[in-house]
């Protein structure tokens, strides 16, 4: 399988059309941003790390029920995945209080919750990515009430998922941020990633932040975090 | 009744207590803010109106099966009520985007959704009222699953009641904010005001602005329109 056009480039990965029109090769940087680009940097082996253990776990998901649009794993960096349209929605999962909710609410972080909560954002960097209620999303037709209960249905189950895995790694999954895409058959299915990039990971034990955070607020180790993640996922495969 | 000790004064209301500890005395003023105080003035005879429409409105929907605070008109700016423990829930239904929601989603306004929104924001104005869907009310226990079901369904009926009663005033009613109080019963009524503060109201034949986005936006002839709209309610009334 061999890269063409290069359709996007974003601020962790690059997209690029193959020979097959339903399908496209992703390429994953070490570039790190945050709060909406604002902070930017480098994180050395990021990309690697990325591309590895959001392919791990989205077979994980595939497995038990949640299409992804995972195909193949080409090389360290680069992965084949289906062709999608991304739903305009960015779909967050928290258990415990932490980042944009602890700020926005005036709460501090490490609240449990009784239930998960399930939240979308407007993905529109010029808008800054604004909260939607589900009334909002059917007003602004990013998609439809059944589409919208897909959505959400998948988020928990991947949550569910999710939590049980980190949890046998002694890391406790505390919020992730995903997103889905639509095939050309109109099929939902989850897109983009799965890493400390989106996903809030603490040590069970010692609370110790493994995630981009360490990176957004510049508390050093941020290489041997993403190492040390990755490495107590391989353990446990 | 009489006034005894002020209990509250906020932006366009002051609130007494009585000798009945479960009843209050509210009184209606002149001064009108907008952006979250940042813009200050005051709308020559607004209290008698806010307090007279209000009054009526909320004996329309008492009949109709919306419980209220209201108990008895007092003087052209003052108002027995029951005495509530408000939620900290701004409750805003729209019908046509305007205002915050088309600022937020970069949307023109005018847009007539297919079916009327419902959105919660937290009262608080140090963080700037934020945004709220359901699972973040029962994340923070702003109130239980029950109630927001309950203020839900008030809020739609009211919605329907309003729509009918603006219509035949020749008025569209885009959007309107309500809050909702906890009776010392636990009983959630209808609390706070209904008027052109609250109420996003458009001529139906012509557009023209008939509330309080004349004074936010200088738009002027801010009494004219707070009168217009007054007198076309107890013209059907």
């Amino acid at each position: 399988m061999e890269k063409k056009n290069m359709l996007y480039e974003g601020k962790a990965k690059k997209v690029y059309e193959t020979e097959d029109p339903e399908v496209l090769i992703v390429s994953y940087k070490d570039d790190a941003t945050a709060f909406n680009g604002q902070k930017k940097g480098s994180i050395t082996g990021k990309g690697v790390i990325n591309n590895r253990m959001s392919n791990m776990l989205m077979k994980v998901l595939e497995q038990k029920g949640v299409p992804t649009h995972y195909i193949e794993e080409l090389n360290d960096r680069e992965t084949a995945v289906k062709r999608v349209k991304i739903l305009p929605l960015e779909v967050i999962v928290r258990n415990i209080s932490a980042g944009s909710f602890a700020k926005r609410y005036g709460v501090e972080e490490g609240i449990v919750f009784e239930h998960p909560t399930v939240e979308f954002s407007y993905k529109n960097d010029d808008l800054g990515d604004p909260l939607l209620n589900d009334d909002h999303v059917l007003a602004l037709k990013l998609c439809d009430r059944e589409e919208l209960k897909t959505v959400r249905d998948y988020a928990l189950k991947i949550n569910d998922l999710l939590t049980e895995v980190w949890g046998r790694c002694g890391i406790t999954l505390v919020d992730f941020k995903v997103e889905f895409g639509w095939l050309a058959d109109h099929t939902i299915v989850l897109a983009d990633e799965i890493s400390p990039d989106t996903c809030r990971l603490w040590d069970s034990e010692t609370g110790k932040k493994l995630d981009k955070d360490r990176f957004r607020r510049d508390l050093g180790d941020v290489e041997e975090a993403y190492t040390e993640v990755m490495g107590r996922l391989e353990t446990i495969s």
